[in-house]
Order: structure tokens, then C-alpha cells, then sequence
């Protein structure tokens, strides 16, 4: 257990936040949370399942969360929270204990680089060795944490916090409770270069990117700033680690992205979209409202809303399924076929 | 509209930039670039196609640029700019409105850590906090932005722009006129190890990265130094985001890789080939002399030059197409196949 | 030859080191290694196969390692140094000449800002602008590149090197001659999310980073915290750059993994697994001691220890081979095979 904690939480404080039951001592006091073979004396811990017997049987925990057709069973831990779901209920009991992280201070660290245009709330944390252009703008309640790099022009909005070694390109704009992290990128120019004289020249990039509120971004991701219009990710929308935006692309609300997602320029995700690890969404595609593409998928169509699709090229699961259950078979029988056939057969 | 722009134009200034035709008023002043939907009065847009006539009758642009076949249809904007390829016409605008950005100062930054045995030209700029080592030299033009590490004995060619929190290894050589976006890595230790004993040896890594004139590198993309003798990237080549390329390998010039893909050690990869996101391609390959590699791919032999290959394991992009489709249809036959050959055929 | 050298070294004693017979002048003395056809005067290459007898013909080298059988072929250089293996050979004579690079200084650079509670070992070298906070340890010998930002409470042990623009977030443990490269992020929060009234509540990573002895990252490479428990890398395991490792993820002893691999929540990797580039491991999965998995797999079950597999989804080379090949076959008979059993049959 590694996060800050509020400090200690007596069991009957705890089973009043869960609405559980006490089977043992609430007046135990726990002060931290750890999987059942971690656990020490005054830690918390969750048996959700009867395979974790065995866990549950040595474990040095003080308290558990069972589920109530294990609050009877034997086990090495006297006292016991009996909720429906033990899973959910470590989370609130987690959430409770360790709260959303506060800056270090409110100001400016000594540090920091800040433009005299830039307009920094008095109510803004900017950490060591920040440096912020001319012209942006850093709300109240915003956390810029050390080695940041604010573009000119850019705003980042209240409550919005930025791990560190965040790049914010000029003329972006970054909405409320954003957390940005480690090693994320926005606002790069787009891939875009006409071919002429046997070059690539350059397509200048005079687009922005807008995010809006409660995004999340994992380690080093890149967000394409777009070439004319706007690069868009829409409020709510959670991306993992190493995911890459094109320009142009307008990502929609409450999606999820998983881990090495690639989603090229123009490209349009709708609300409540989900992909999981590797996926990639070609060009000027678009994935309609709650559709779900599994990892690895590679989108060559557009993907009608609500539909889930996997595989390269995507197409909708259960035809996916058939198609490689359906060449897995083929090897056992296509000797066979090659007999009855024969091999000349040309197409 | 983000970037810093050139100051307003004059329609009759555009026309004669463009040799376009003038429909309505010569003296109207533009002071930006947008879609239609989006610019507002004193900017310009431009109608590629008949597709987006919806939006060009309510646009509140003050100009727009269209092709002869649209010059006299309804919008809502009274001065037109006739030409044949309105698409590339406004990418001359924007050139022209938003010229390479120039640095804000030339000289280093206070801030900024230089070793007495650097060489920092008096016409480059050195932004605040960067790091540039020993022997390392910086030449005329070139501007290293905030947050850079330049290793020692490592050269920066004239006009090169480092955006920010850019590595550059010890004895890398960078030309003239690159453009390397937040978090590339120039120069890391290649992947090379030699099992001994039971653990992985580390191959030293004494080679360098030499990379030529007019290239550009995406946002965290990572390049290999060579274990002895030198990666390479030719001039003219494009990188998007988050690509590798690994140690050894040769990338020839005016390449184009699009995000994501990986390159594994030792590969060639000749002039002008274009690779697709998230390609791999192995090590100690061939990707011949303009050779298109379509998104997604895996590259698993030498790719003769001016073939367009696709799939995973690549094959010519004809032949992928063919395999890909017969597996579509397979599940539709498979159950005949087998009541036809017997489900018992062993391999 | 871009790294430090530890100066020249006689024939002789490059005889003496390797095992090798010198044919030629023993008193020749060396300053370099570099490949055949870029080697000058004063440098070592070596000719590890008649393949490169026409470099050999013309090369500038002064000695060249060579095998016994080509010990007497002709060629420009004089002086060779004959063993059995000059591949393995040459590897220990760059060991030799270019030992692991020291730091520049022993103690805090004058820029670096450490907290007052942190623990910076006397013995260990803090280069410009790292930022270490409170309860941090820095151990002896430890050598933390510029850029770098060591959260509250993480340690860092002794020997390892941070090259630069490296994150520890806090409550991470790094163990002992760890290299983790520019631009590595340790200890970013897990993609954890409960879908509640339409939005994804984050779930609080509290859990920490658990990284062994002698652990190699590649640039960029990202490892996420875990929610309760550790997510755990083990000793003697090299990452590739661009790797991704999930939450509650346990790497074990001496794997590795080449670049752009992503490995998902809660998988177990263990000892001695290989994963080739862009792979991707499903979470909560096992791959089992010594299993390899191909470049590009993607793997959606537990794989046995010692297997090696491949494809996407992932099974056993051989029958991954079968598959392919029968697939690639397909359209050669797919015609006849319709024919044979009509077009119309449903699955």
C-alpha cells in the first residue's frame, strides 16, 4: 500500500459506508487494504470467491469482506463485513481511504518558467521546472506537475491535473478534471504531407486539439493536433497507455481505449465506444455509438453502432468466430480436399 | 485556428497567389482558415466537393475558395476563389498565412545547463532547461526547445527544430532542417543480448544514429543506436507517432511510416517505401525500393521493390486479398467439406 | 564509434584477452571497432563469414578477427587475430574497450530539487533538474540522469541508472543495476474503471511497482502501478522500447520482451518467457516458464511452459503453420471446392 491514506477507519465506520454486516470485533481499526497473502496486522482485505479459500484460510488480515455465503466459512480472520459484493465494496472502502491526491502546495513553484502573458489562477499548483508560453491560461484547482510544457495560447482547465513531462502544444485546449500522464503529448502536428518533386512536403497543421472534461490519458500518449479543424476527444472518454490520436480524429464521449490503440487521422469514434489493446481504426472510418471492437482488431469499414467486431480485418464477432473456427479446421481436412479436388485447379 | 499567423490577405492577394478567378469582391481581408461549418466572418474556407453544399449555404465565412464546376451554385458566401484544386489551393494559403514558426529568441536560455566543451552556435536557440553535453555541437537556425538532453559529442544541424523533452543519446548526428516532435528518443541501446549462464548479457551498444536532412519524427517515437556500426534514416523520410526503429537498421530517403510501427534490428528499408500503422517488419529484412506496406502487416520476408504487400504474414497485396476473401467464404462450405472428406482426415 | 573509450589496447593483449593467434604484427595497436567497409587505420572489424570476403578484399581495418578458416584468405589487412568465433569474440573486445559508462559527477547537481525529507546516498550522482520527493531513496552508486522525477516514497537501488526524462511515480521500488532509458514511465495509474450512471468511475491505484535486479527498459516503455496489489517485473528481465505492462502484471526472472508489446491487466508472465515484437498477452492469462511467443501474436489463453506459439489468436507454432499454409493454399482450390459442394449451404 503505497497511496496516501486519510488515516484509520474503525470497522463499524466501515460497515456503515458498505451497509454490511459484522460478523466479529467493530471496534478493530484498519488502516490499509491488501490482497489476502499480503495482508498484515491492520489491513483490510476481500474474499470474493470460494476459490481464494485457501488465501483466506492463512491470511494475516485483520478484517475481511465476505460475501454472505462465506461469512460462516473457516478462516484465519476473526472479523468479518458481510456485503452482496465484496469486489465493489473493497473499491468504496479504498476510495474512502485513499482520497484524490492534493497538490503540494498552491503557487508557483520558484522554478518555473511563466510567461508575462500567461495567466496562471492563484488557486492553480505549478510545479518544478514547468514552463508555461504566452498567453495560456491554467484555471483554478489545476495541478501541473513538474516538467511541463504549456504552448502558448493553451488552456488548461480547473481541477485538471498533468503527472509530469507533459507536452501541451500551443492552441489547445484541455477541459476540467482531466488527468494527464506521464509522458502525454497534445497537440503534435498531424501526419499529413503531399507528395511533390519527389519530396514529401509538409501539410502545415493550424487545427487545435480539443479534450473536454474528466479524460483521462495514459504514459506517453500522442494526440494529433488537427490540420484545419480541431482534433476532438470527448468528456469522459478514458485512454491506457501508448495510445495514438490522429488529426482530425473526433472521439466521442465515455469511450475506453485500451493499451496500443492507433486510431488514424478523420477517423470518427462514437459515444460509449470501447477498444481494447491494439487496435487500430483506419482512416475517415467511423465506429457508431457502443460498438465494442476486441483487442488486436485492425477496422477497415465502418462499424454500425452497438455491433461488436474483432479480428483483421474487423467484422462482426460471431462471423469472425466462424471464420477462424473455420480455417483452425482446415488443416485436418485439407489434404483430403486437395485429393478430391486436385491441384492444378488455377484461380 | 491556433497557430501564429502572417497577419491578414488581401482576396485579390490569395487570387494572384493561387491564379485563381475572382467571383465578388477583390478587397475583402482574410485573417484565417477553417471548415465551413466552423469559420467565422473574416476567414476563408474552401468547397472541395459537392458533398458539403449543405454546410457551404449556411457558412458565416467571408470567402471561399471552389472548383469551376461549383463557382456560381447558392451559399451563403458572396466572394468566391475559382480554381481547379481547391484542396491544394488552400493548403497554399495556409502556407502562406502561417510561415514556419521562428523561435522566440535566438542565444540560450539562462536557464539552460551547456557544457564548456559545447558548441552552440550564435544563431541557434536553446530553450529553458535543456541539457546539451560535451563535444556536442548546435549549429546555426537549429532550435532546441525546452526540456531537450543533447548527449555529448551529438551534432543538431542548421534549422533544426527539437520540440520538447527530446533525447538525443551521446554521438548521434542529426541534419539540417528536422523536425523532431515531444519525447523522440534518438540514439537508446538497441535489444541485443547473449544468453550466458542463465541470464541475459548486455551487447554493448557502440554505434550511433545518423539521421539526414528534412526528416521528421512524431511525438515519442524511439530510434535505436547501432550496436557497431551506425542506424540510419534517410533524408526526406517521415515518421508519425510512437514509431521504432530498431539498432542497425537502414531506413533510406523520402520514406513515410505512419503510427505504431516497428522495425526490427538490422532491417533495410529502401527509398520511398511507405509502410502502414502499425506495421512490423522483422529483422534483418529487405523492403525494397518503393514498396507499399499496408496498415497492420508483419513483414516477414524481403519485400521486392514496387510491390504493394498486405497481411499478416505479408504477401503480395492481390494474393492477401484472394486468401483473405476464400477464408470469408469458408465457414459457408466448411460443413459440406466435411461431410465430403470426413471429419477424421488426420495431418 | 560514438562511446567512450577506455583507450587503445595492444594486439597482443587483445590476443591474450580473446584466446586468439595472431598472424601478423603483434605490436599493432588499436583504438576502435567498426564493420569492414567503415573501418580505418587503427581500428578492429572482424570477417565472420566468407559472405564478406569482398570487404574484406578492400577493407582499412589495421586487424581483423577472423575464423580459422579464413585465417590465411586474402585480403587488405594485415594483421588478424584467428579464433573460433569472431562474432562472440569481437563482443568481448568492445566489452574490454568500452566498460559501462560512469557518471559525470559524484552528488546533487546544483539545479536538481530534493526534497528535505528524501535519502540521496552520498555515493550516488543526481544530474540537472531531477526533482526527488519526499521519503525517496537514492542509493549508492545509483546514477539518476537529468530530467528524471522520483515520487514520494520510491527507492531506487544501488548501481541503477535512469538515463533521462525518466518517471518513478510514487511508492515504486527499483531494485539494484537496473538501465531504464529515456522517457520510461514506472508506476502510472492501471486502466481501471467501473462503469457507473453512464460515466467510468476511476478505481483508485493504490496497490505500487515491484521492479527486480538487473532489469533492462527500452525508451518509453510504460508500466502501470497496481490496484491493490504490486504489479511485479523480476530480475534479470530486458523490455524492448514502447513496451506496455498492465496493472497486478508479474513479470518473472529473465524474460524478455521485444518492442511495442503489450502485456494487459493481471497476466503472469514467467521466467524465461521471450515475446517477439508488437505481441500482445490478454489479461489475467499465464504464459508459462520458457514459452516463446512469436512477433505479432496475439495471445487469448494460458500457454504451456516451454511451448513456443504463434499467430493471432495464438496456438502451437506447428499447428499455426499448418493453419497459415492451408489458408494460403485455399484459393488455388476454393473455385473447384464450390463447385463441389454448392454455394448455398448454411452454417
Amino acid at each position: 500500500m503505497t497511496a496516501p491514506s486519510s488515516g484509520p477507519l474503525r470497522v463499524a465506520d466501515i460497515a456503515a459506508l458498505l451497509g454490511a454486516t459484522i460478523v466479529g470485533d467493530p471496534s478493530v481499526v484498519v488502516t490499509g487494504v491488501a490482497p489476502l497473502d499480503r495482508a498484515g496486522p491492520g489491513e483490510l482485505s476481500f474474499l470474493a470467491s470460494a476459490r481464494y479459500l485457501e488465501l483466506f484460510a492463512t491470511t494475516a488480515a485483520s478484517v475481511v469482506i465476505v460475501a454472505p455465503e462465506l461469512a460462516e466459512v473457516a478462516g484465519a480472520c476473526g472479523t468479518r463485513l458481510v456485503v452482496a459484493k465484496p469486489h465493489e465494496a473493497v473499491l468504496t472502502v479504498i476510495a474512502r481511504m485513499h482520497p484524490r491526491p492534493v497538490p503540494p502546495f498552491v503557487g508557483v513553484h520558484p522554478t518555473a518558467v511563466i510567461a508575462t502573458e500567461a495567466v496562471v489562477s492563484p488557486g492553480a499548483c505549478v510545479e518544478a521546472f514547468s514552463v508555461i508560453g504566452a498567453g495560456a491560461t491554467i484555471a483554478a484547482g489545476a495541478w501541473i506537475g513538474p516538467h511541463c510544457v504549456i504552448g502558448a495560447g493553451s488552456a488548461i482547465g480547473p481541477e485538471t491535473r498533468l503527472i509530469d513531462h507533459v507536452t501541451i502544444y500551443p492552441g489547445c485546449r484541455v477541459g476540467a478534471r482531466n488527468l494527464l500522464h506521464a509522458g502525454v503529448r497534445v497537440g503534435s502536428d498531424g501526419f499529413g504531407f503531399v507528395h511533390r518533386d519527389g519530396a514529401h512536403q509538409k501539410i502545415p497543421h493550424v487545427g487545435g486539439c480539443v479534450i473536454g472534461d474528466d479524460v483521462e490519458m495514459g504514459a506517453n500518449c500522442t494526440i494529433d493536433r488537427g490540420s484545419i479543424d480541431d482534433t476532438v476527444i470527448g468528456e469522459g472518454t478514458k485512454l491506457d497507455n501508448l495510445v495514438h490520436i490522429g488529426h482530425n480524429v473526433r472521439v466521442g464521449k465515455h469511450c475506453l481505449m485500451a493499451a496500443g490503440c492507433v486510431v488514424a487521422g478523420s477517423a470518427r469514434i462514437e459515444d460509449l465506444v470501447s477498444l481494447g489493446g491494439q487496435v487500430a481504426v483506419g482512416g475517415h472510418l467511423t465506429v457508431g455509438r457502443g460498438a465494442r471492437i476486441a483487442a488486436k482488431s485492425g477496422v477497415v469499414k465502418d462499424v454500425p453502432a452497438g455491433e461488436t467486431w474483432s479480428g483483421f480485418p474487423a467484422r462482426p464477432h460471431r462471423e469472425e468466430l466462424r471464420r477462424a473456427g473455420a480455417t483452425a479446421r482446415l488443416p485436418r481436412i485439407i489434404a483430403a480436399l486437395e485429393r478430391l479436388v486436385g491441384g492444378g485447379t488455377d484461380t
